[in-house]
């Protein structure tokens, strides 16, 4: 966590996503005072939900506390997939239900959405690449993700929008604009989609220019919307995590001043 | 060619799927005199696309000659990637522009389709897994196929539903009444989705019941729709590839039974 903040610092970044397990280790209040004193923004905490498991409830009101004291902009809710399938291991006991799986996630919303309002932390619903569907999300598509998000107030419930996980959506852009006039875009994440995939899918991300997104037109699309907070780069891929942190991040500014600002 | 014609013949199976390198190594007039001789019907040939390519022409003429020659049900049509991608190579000279691609097959089903009809033949668009859409298929969801579809007789272009590629599609059972509707349902493909994905995700197929997909309500989806044609088993797997074939066949039929027939 330390070493994270100092290179934003270094490197002039200002705005900072976090992950739970990075905050725990670190400590909450230590990971408070790191970014606070560093005068970074908290783009994001990620993440909450697999809302699809009956006992997700205590572990996302934690999450919603965290996030408020960390003064996220958004808590990322990845909503989880089919229940009893544990990603990475073979299929057990499970639910093939999908539909219902989908409701679970609506009434679990319900619980949690009132909750994230009382503390003014706004939950942010991130559809997942449908090759994820058993596994992790259920929410497929950024159109599910709008709808599942109607109910309640747009600064309670939000959506991400990540180019890896709806670039092949043929509604894409009329969601994007949905999304933007309905006020609901909470995070624009960035990062390519590499082809071929390597042997773990969840690993199948590349650094922007790396593999087949069209970031200009998706980008465009994201800032006609009027979507003017943070653009978060999120890359999980075994070779970028292997190497040099400085390196990465320059070559991670170099692709975004190319690719994203300006599209 | 001759083993899999002689292993419907004992197992019972009225119809078989062909794909059109088995045709060929067999030699066309050879495989016309096996099935015919054999009593099977040729419930598809498999496959023509990549229309996302410049030279999609003739060889897309030829396996409409080879359907029509085959008597085959209908042509399954594989529209192909972004222009430039090649499956399982690295990335060279590419587009990354997916609208552009995705117009392209409009383009090139308008140069087909009359062929296609004056052969008498079926093409079936066939949307693929989210996952290939860069590398195989820009066309995604059975709601484009269907609007791809839609300028044509439902006779000349109609779409194939295959449980891999749409179980997670959130619009899946209103897209297949639509489709049923519209009389475009030219195959009902049938194979699970598997969990986790082996190294290779275009072998992540697996025998029905070994996976996540619901097949009970697919398929009564589709039954309800209206479609009482054959319905095709085809599972991309190394290990059901390297059983025994008659064994297979014997599973096939026990998992047929068990989660298709009758839903």
């Amino acid at each position: 966590m330390a070493e994270a903040v100092d290179g934003c610092v270094r490197h002039g970044l200002e705005a900072i996503g976090l992950w739970r397990q990075e905050v725990a280790a670190q400590g909450l209040d230590e990971t408070v005072a790191l970014v606070g004193n560093a005068g970074l923004r908290v783009s994001s905490l990620c993440r909450g939900g697999f809302l699809t498991s009956p006992d997700f409830e205590a572990d996302n009101r934690l999450a919603v506390d965290e996030a408020a004291a960390l003064g996220a902009a958004c808590l990322v809710m990845v909503v989880g997939g089919l229940p009893g399938v544990v990603p990475g291991e073979p299929l057990g006991e499970i639910s093939r239900d999908l539909p219902a799986a989908r409701a679970r996630v609506a009434e679990a919303l319900a619980v949690l959405a009132p909750y994230a309002a009382e503390r003014g932390v706004r939950l942010a619903l991130e559809p997942l690449h449908p090759v994820y569907c058993a596994d992790r999300a259920v929410l497929s598509t950024l159109g599910q993700a709008l709808d599942l998000a109607a109910p309640y107030a747009p600064e309670t419930v939000g959506v991400v929008i990540d180019t890896f996980h709806v670039w092949w959506d043929p509604q894409v852009f009329e969601q994007i604009a949905r999304a933007g006039a309905e006020g609901r875009i909470a995070s624009y994440q960035v990062c390519d989609f590499l082809s071929p995939l390597p042997a773990d899918v969840l690993l199948g991300r590349g650094m922007m220019g790396d593999g087949v997104i069209d970031f200009g037109s998706l980008t465009g699309a994201v800032t006609a919307a009027g979507y003017a907070g943070d653009v978060e780069v999120e890359i999980f891929n075994a070779d970028v995590w292997a190497a040099d942190p400085d390196d990465v991040v320059s070559t991670m500014k170099a692709r975004y001043v190319s690719l994203i600002e300006g599209a």
